[in-house]
């Protein structure tokens, strides 16, 4: 499937963006036509040498590329994706790619 | 699904990467015991300014954390680990962390 990766580094207010994140964000990306699967992390984001500087990993999925793009482009990608700038203080680096299992 | 989640950053030479991950890496990594699922990018990573700085997305995906973490602390897991320093010489970023679908 191809996917959209976004990884959230750590916000200056953690509560504030999980409040924002569940009850405005996901609402706003559920909509984004093509959508086929959509998870989040849950609990910390660890790295090898510990906590990592990542708040929170988003995994959105798509049939393939063409449906990925598609829905980034659409009214609703474009609605999802400006609302990184009401809740993202601490940035966040988005990753789009196909992928197969291997 | 726990997740890990590697982003290999550009190597110096990717073709003698992507031997090197096809014929040797992706052997190691499928011995993990609890391995459950993987799958990596195919054709190039994207970014929302056009091409990132990321090579390949690996995902492994095991049961639980508690899977995950003896997954990496088994040998197989550690002979996996060892081997990202024979090829991963861009670097790579690991990410480990439960998730949830939303």
């Amino acid at each position: 499937m191809a996917k959209v990766l976004v990884l959230y580094k750590k916000p200056k207010n953690a509560e504030a963006f999980d409040k924002h994140y569940a009850s405005v964000h996901i609402p706003l990306a559920k909509k984004i036509p093509g959508l086929k699967k959509y998870d989040i992390s849950t609990g910390g984001v660890g790295a090898p040498t510990g906590p990592s500087e990542v708040h929170l990993v988003a995994t959105l999925y798509f049939d393939s590329m063409e449906a990925l793009q598609a829905g980034l482009a659409s009214s609703e990608g474009k609605a999802a994706a400006g609302d990184l700038a009401n809740f993202a203080d601490g940035g966040a680096e988005l990753y789009f790619f196909d992928t197969k299992d291997v």
